[in-house]
């Protein structure tokens, strides 16, 4: 099963209907994907999803507004993990795994504090904590210049975005998008300005903190994995320095020669070290 | 065979007798380990040592001055690479793999720079670049107390330097003593303070850079990947974020929850990572 060919499925709870893709088996805990800006269930590498349920079930799911999920996307991190609660709730799911990636990583965190039952182990890939630095500004230039760009259209521009501007990087960023392109029936409708402009929203308030900077991670007790590409331009790598600095428990993986899109560009390397850390049971981050 | 027990050798060259322990045998190429600050072939972790000897030989050695080698120990960086070197050609070892820890790693990084061709890929652990910063401040009251507590003697007071305050870390601690102590002959004699002086001298020297910060990291192409403990208070993990950013070709992975020691507090992960870094022929440094 791969994400190339899961059928999507929906469910309805509280009067909204979640889209979700649901494959794999295994002994291992279910694997629930969080997505990032504007990002659907298409936006899954299939090299990142398929190895990974070779082992365990995974979930793809669309927050509130994405794809063919019902109602309003929220502006704030908090809602978004209104949303996913309710989810695993309606799929009657108490305790998963997950990988949340940029805005989906911070909905992550918010869930480890609101319900810390719900996640065993977390990897939070390209991600912030609240109060973060410098938090998809994509009107600041080094960003700004490829939406300008108008030799670049959909995908291309994502390229530019996720991936270091050298040859090696650009490659990995072209096969990611081969694969992508691999799934070609039952697809979510793509992201329109309305979903960026509520997400963006979020992101503004995710930066916002009061009290002591990122006290909060400080009782966030699950074993995490946080990984960057050291060359990310959509939330620097030094918010993974602060995560794995202010968490108690987690382990930093950094990737040279990448951008946001770090585990698509490594997607072996990132597959063996996520499974490599889901598979232990210990208590302790190291793997 | 294990460093427990490995007969330490002698090898004569230029004048000079180094002293080293080789073991171990396999496929991999050998791994030269460079030594920490003060410390001599008796400090190396079994637990890192052994398991890493099964799949290659493994070379410990003393620098110039260091334990029974002979001659004056450097006070530059540079100058203990020239005798890294020599020790090298000496044995006619034209091509290896290196693991240098702290003061070690950059001597790892001059003879990355003085020699490309000798290391095939570097592991890098609690060390710092060029121009790096707070290295090895032992004045600085966060590392005097720990020397100026009578109650402290030995290795006791290396459990504090290399291992954060908590619990769970000074255990991995007390158990990394008990494993150097297993050795019970052919010891080294124990550095003296004019080791030190030297040393730090050294560390002083690399701490001043001129022209652009961390060029000189850029023309090290070597597949490399850095380590280190979050909480290292005698070479700040910045150090390491420094090396990752500017090295072209270098995997970052940070323990929690751990100081100077990392490597020794988690040697099964260590262990584990380092053989499958080892294990790659990619020129990519992601594994």
């Amino acid at each position: 099963m791969s994400n190339i060919t899961a059928p999507t499925q929906f469910l309805e709870v509280n009067n909204e209907r979640y889209a979700y893709r649901r494959f794999g088996k295994g002994h291992g805990r279910p694997l629930l994907f969080l997505q990032h800006f504007t990002g659907t269930l298409d936006n899954w590498d299939p090299a990142v999803t398929d190895p990974l349920a070779s082992e365990r079930e995974v979930l793809l799911f669309n927050n509130a507004g994405l794809g063919r999920s019902s109602g309003q996307v929220p502006t704030t991190i908090a809602g978004m993990a209104k949303h996913a609660l309710a989810f695993l709730d309606g799929l009657g799911l108490t305790s998963c795994d997950v990988l949340g990636f940029s805005l989906g990583g911070m909905v992550a965190q918010q869930i480890a504090q609101d319900r810390p039952s719900v996640f065993r182990r977390m990897i939070l890939v390209g991600t912030a904590p609240r109060g973060g630095e410098d938090i998809m500004h994509l009107e600041k230039p080094s960003l700004a210049k490829h939406f300008k760009d108008p030799a670049l259209h959909g995908y291309e521009i994502l390229k530019k975005l996720f991936f270091a501007p050298t040859d090696s990087s650009q490659a990995a960023g072209e096969a990611f998008i081969q694969r992508l392109a691999q799934r070609k029936e039952d697809l979510d409708p793509v992201s329109g300005p309305e979903v960026a402009a509520a997400q963006i929203a979020a992101f503004r308030d995710w930066e916002r903190f009061t009290g002591e900077h990122f006290a909060e991670l400080k009782r966030i007790p699950h074993p995490t994995l946080v990984v960057n590409g050291i060359h990310d331009e959509m939330i620097p790598v030094s918010n993974s320095y602060r995560l794995v600095e202010n968490l108690p428990n987690a382990v930093l993986l950094a990737y040279p020669d990448s951008g946001h899109g770090s585990l698509f560009q490594f997607h072996e390397s990132f597959v063996r070290q996520a499974t490599a850390f889901l598979a232990s049971d210990s208590q302790f981050a190291p793997f």
